[in-house]
């Protein structure tokens, strides 16, 4: 039994845009969240408030927010969040007034040691410790906290990772009060089976409409993923309009699943989305002319062509 | 229960080179075809015996057969496999001695009416009346006889395809004698629920060990399709190495769905093909090198770079 209605999140304007090498002026940024709300998508990671001397792509990560917020421009009935990797940038995030706040954070650590170690130089359980603080002073302002776990299928350094990975830091999540978490494939190694045995180890600790699939297509599998996490009954998936991003630690690398690919699946499935393909079209092709290309994504490309 | 066994047909030599405007050698068809037994692939569509005036892709048809089925090159175990639009494209192929002639021919009509009209200037019917002398004297020559339904989901003239007209097309191809029936996305336009359907309708004629898929990639949908198939019991499957090949009739579309990442999907399912996946991307090298690029597919770049 499918769901009847899946929230999609697109990650396109953070995750995608983080790891894009050239760089996107602030305002089209903006814009493009707006034609991404203008679609319809009603949950959007809008960008992370990281150290702008190791990811120069979001150094605008306040003007950005200020944007997608302002009066005139904010639509109420859209969730924005943004990831938070640590206390100083939480404290970043909520430098300005109230109303340019993100409504949610998102934290991550990895359910790999090693790329965790890598990533964020210190282990999975200091990472959560880290993270305490962060989710204590975002909770106590009211915000939501949506935790990710990294390399839950795969991991550049230590290979396959274990659904026991995943199910230990799903615990250390719950336990630090995040409501929501995140099963990320990172590097796209994961295929259905595995990925429902990651999901399962999600599943023990947080309840199905707290469980979302960030699946990256590396080696085409994304959607599949996506299909498999359906028939579970999940139904919350991040996705990147035009498929934009990569992984800088997996190379050759395809970025996130399309928004567009998914959408149209579900669509052809029956489950509504509240979200509109031919507007979603609109803003990838907006974000692929930005950076100088064509829409990659293969619905994209054949949709677009259609027209 | 996802079946113990799947039979991929590689179809690159075929439907993937008739649909590239780079021209390529038959030396190195012949070659392709090599590394694609050498990874393990036993069955293979290998040519077309079609009006080299419509299709000068595939005008070195009988040379290229008799090249992989030369003494000392052939791999008795490997099927081959040779489209055959008419009696005279049969005739074509068995012109030469025995040894080169395929074991098994393809047969193909649609199960849209327009799409018939306008690819083979005859209505369906009519196409499977001419298939009849076709079929029974290729029978009579012991060779397999291969149906395949093309837009059987959907057309670029009518739209979606109903199950129905795939249930239509498939009981004319029982009647004439093919002892197989793929179901064909041409257009690549298929999401699972209806590809299962389409599936159901060609099961109502063929058993699920004489029924395949053949899926095209260009709304990123083809894996998906693959595997809502497997979760029915559909054991064998068309795909392209490299993901070679596009459609003719639909602008900006994607190739067949490329044969690793099929393969990378049932690896990871547990799924034997008896298929060497690292074999397989030397033949994807091999042939994306002819043809001036670099292997298109996100399997294959993936896993290349990973080298």
């Amino acid at each position: 039994m499918l769901p009847a209605h899946v929230t999609l999140v697109e990650v396109g304007p953070r995750d995608g845009l983080q790891n894009e090498v050239q760089p996107v002026a602030t305002a089209d940024k903006i814009e493009l969240v707006r034609l991404l709300e203008h679609a319809g998508l009603g949950h959007i990671e809008v960008t992370s408030f990281v150290s702008p001397k190791w990811v120069p792509q979001m150094a605008d990560a306040s003007a950005v927010l200020a944007g997608v917020r302002a009066p005139g421009v904010r639509d109420a009935r859209v969730r924005h969040s943004a990831l938070v990797p640590n206390l100083k940038g939480l404290e970043t995030a909520l430098a300005g007034p109230r109303a340019s706040w993100p409504d949610e954070i998102v934290v991550f650590t990895a359910a790999s040691e090693s790329f965790c170690q890598r990533n964020t130089h210190c282990s999975i359980d200091e990472s959560l410790e880290r993270f305490a603080p962060v989710v204590a002073r975002a909770r106590a302002e009211g915000l939501g906290v949506r935790g990710s776990i990294s390399c839950a299928l795969g991991c550049p350094y230590e290979g396959d990772v274990p659904p026991e990975a995943v199910a230990r830091v799903a615990a250390g999540l719950k336990a630090l009060g995040a409501d929501h978490c995140g099963v990320s494939d990172t590097i796209g190694v994961g295929t259905a089976r595995r990925v429902q045995a990651a999901m399962e180890a999600a599943l023990r600790h947080f309840d199905v409409d707290a469980v979302s699939g960030h699946f990256h297509d590396t080696c085409g599998q994304a959607l599949v993923n996506v299909y498999a996490c359906l028939q579970m009954g999940v139904h919350t998936f991040d996705a990147s309009v035009a498929g934009l991003g990569g992984c800088p630690y997996a190379r050759g690398a395809t970025g996130n699943v399309a928004t567009e690919e998914v959408l149209y699946l579900l669509r052809g499935l029956g489950i509504d989305t509240g979200v509109d393909l031919d507007r979603l079209l609109d803003a990838a092709s907006f974000i692929s002319a930005r950076l100088g290309r064509t829409v990659p994504s293969r619905a994209g490309r054949a949709l677009l062509a259609a027209r």
